[in-house]
């Protein structure tokens, strides 16, 4: 497992950065997504599931951003995926350079799909185009199903969320209904994958979706 | 409930704002308690546990920071206690000056405790001193027992830690001892409270050491 230690980027133009970054990785045929949430929602729990799910069918990697912890790499490394631990040096979110620099390190000419574990914050990701193809949120059932309304941005950004955690269901007064109606207020267009890592419950509908955008990707990457 | 909207503090110099708003509620009698945590942890349900439960012994108002909804203080209000919303306009932490802008819209002198409910986030709010007599922060159960690895900060900074959601811990993979020698490696002096707002454990050593801590203050205030 690498680590990389991250410092502010120098470059002011974080969108045109992120543009660029985005294009580069289609025309090599990598799907990057960024998958953002609160702390503690199952980010590594959930990417150890797909890894495991889809190692015969994608190359994944995983980026892993952390403050300075390096904990979630080593999960990840220990199935056998690529694993690259970024640290941010302080800083709640992930640009677009600091990305291409946690990339640079990967071997991407064997790698179909790689993640971007974002910070574990719902606000300071969501301000941030890292150059990801698709951004994805975990919302967690312990969490509360109010928190589309408190944090909007992150579902507003996101093209698919990741209900996590189902499993707990019924020992938390979560509405899947109400939760259901705020998210698709804010975003009409998001895709809802209520899944718990730990029971496989909803994995098949989510991992099927990856595997369609991923072909999908590559397919505009040799058009491109 | 009033709302106030909040936009980028103009001084510069937050370490002395902070440290002048405090002398200031010390003088007045007023203990600021800084709550921070994740999103979801469940800070508005356990305020609404401790003023129920502290009506008869203190007065108590509470500060609901959020980037711009305005449900946890609807919520705080329907118990009867004094309440006032600050959206920040994105930002995802509460300084010195956003919290003084905060406060003068309260009735402080019927004040005996008061609860700053700072953003749900557990980097960007333990960088900022916001004035605040103590530092609480809210950990819960569902978030795992890794979380102090990951955001060592917050635990650095809190004089408390509340450990929420206890009545979720025969469903979750959650190893106290683990979690309690990780929060102490950070930060041996700190406090720790697992509780459940739910079922009311713990809750009365939670309580008994609010009011203790409030005392001391307004002891402190006279001596000055």
């Amino acid at each position: 497992m690498r680590v990389i230690e991250l410092h502010r980027s120098v470059t002011e133009s974080n969108d045109q950065d992120a543009l660029q970054l985005r294009e580069e990785l289609r025309a090599k045929g990598v799907l990057l997504v960024n998958l953002m949430s609160a702390p503690g929602s199952g980010k590594t729990t959930l990417l150890s599931r797909i890894i495991t799910d889809l190692k015969e069918k994608l190359s994944i990697a995983v980026l892993e951003a952390d403050i300075e912890a390096s904990v979630d790499a080593e999960r990840i490394e220990a199935l056998g995926a690529q694993s690259i631990q970024v640290h941010t040096d302080g800083m709640c979110h992930m640009d677009a350079g600091m990305t291409r620099t946690g990339l640079e390190a990967m071997d991407l000419s064997r790698t179909d799909l790689a993640f971007l574990e974002n910070i574990g914050n719902l606000i300071c990701p969501a301000e941030y185009d890292t150059g990801a193809g698709l951004n994805v949120m975990i919302s967690s059932v312990p969490e509360g199903d109010d928190k589309p309304l408190k944090y909007p941005l992150m579902y507003q950004k996101s093209q698919a969320l990741v209900l996590s955690k189902m499993d707990a269901l019924p020992y938390f007064d979560f509405d899947l209904e109400k939760f259901r109606e705020r998210v698709l207020f804010l975003n009409p267009s998001i895709q809802i994958f209520p899944v718990s890592a730990k029971t496989g419950e909803g994995m098949e509908d989510l991992e099927a979706w990856l595997l369609e955008e991923t072909a999908k990707w590559k397919g505009s990457g040799k058009r491109a």
